[in-house]
């Protein structure tokens, strides 16, 4: 392993444990016992290292997406259920981010402007997910407007339940990975076609 | 008004604008003209203005709400297209609460265990109000998993509205407060009764 990766995965392990607030960069440089100076020769500041994380984020998220859609098929109910649950997992191994996510964002206008084309890229990857659900016969036409709107449902879903369930006091187990699925299933459920039905009824 | 609410008007301005990491309660006290013993002898520290100010928003939420209610009557779509939007302005006027929620509730136990009192209660009001729309004709009838997920999604929308947009790098504005309401009535839209569905289209 690089030295820059070591210094995003020890970043990113003391920014799950105390929140970017509480961790400076000699924090981070004293805990993988190299210099300060050797830090900045890979990252100029937190910032960078922050920005550094959620490129590794998005990266390995988009790649794990597309592994999952080779093995189950693209807009497929299975593919779903399994990139929500992979995408929760994904949360938690980032869980700062998640955590700290419209304060970071918005102190820092570069991370700011990568989010929003991540987040682009990710709402247009589930529109698709559905326009191609729709056309293999699994979800009934939608017009426009809502398929857009259910797109963006499915995908604040996706991206807040973990907040959700820290902010409500809720661990994040099997069990409630299960609630936000069964949320994505009741999102979808009503535009299931009956050939999608039979089919989830005998699987 | 009280040298207490002044503080909490203050503050809230303050936080807003810079974020609460960045606003001391020395700060505070100075943008009042007040002295920093004078702010202590009303608030111990920080959270405690902070805890404050969410006291008031809950209080002043669940009122507005209960207005809004009286008025347009319990479990309609007018009433819950109201409190919406009610609920957006509202959450635009305490926006660094939203900004930070997640990273103030897990820092401060106490104003966690305050807002999960109040997440509970405005997901049971939630929850109460779709049941009075059942009863009244207004919705189908849901079986109790169902119900309670289609309040959970209702109000997690309610709760991440501002959020979203803001870290998608879109304004607060009546179009996009409107897309809120166009999702409220996509969630909803599939489990309105045919009375329902006619009644809207002749209002």
């Amino acid at each position: 392993m690089t030295t820059r990766e070591r210094i995003i995965d020890t970043a990113l392990e003391l920014f799950n444990a105390s929140g970017t607030r509480a961790v400076t960069t000699n924090h981070i440089a004293a805990a993988m016992g190299i210099s300060p100076g050797n830090l900045y020769y890979h990252f100029r500041n937190k910032e960078a290292i922050i920005r550094a994380i959620f490129a590794r984020m998005h990266e390995v998220g988009t790649r794990e997406y597309l592994a999952i859609n080779a093995e189950r098929g693209p807009g497929t109910a299975a593919t779903m259920a399994e990139t929500f649950v992979m995408i929760q997992r994904f949360n938690w191994r980032y869980r700062f981010f998640k955590r700290e996510l419209t304060a970071l964002v918005m102190a820092d206008p570069l991370l700011g402007e990568q989010f929003v084309a991540s987040h682009r890229a990710n709402l247009a990857m589930v529109d698709a997910a559905l326009e191609r659900s729709i056309t293999q016969g699994f979800l009934v036409p939608l017009a426009e407007p809502a398929r857009r709107l259910l797109a963006e449902q499915v995908w604040m879903m996706t991206l807040f339940w973990l907040n959700y369930l820290e902010i409500g006091g809720e661990e994040v187990n099997d069990e409630t990975l299960q609630r936000g699925i069964d949320h994505l299933q009741l999102l979808l459920g009503n535009y299931l076609t009956d050939a999608a039905k039979q089919a989830l009824a005998n699987s």
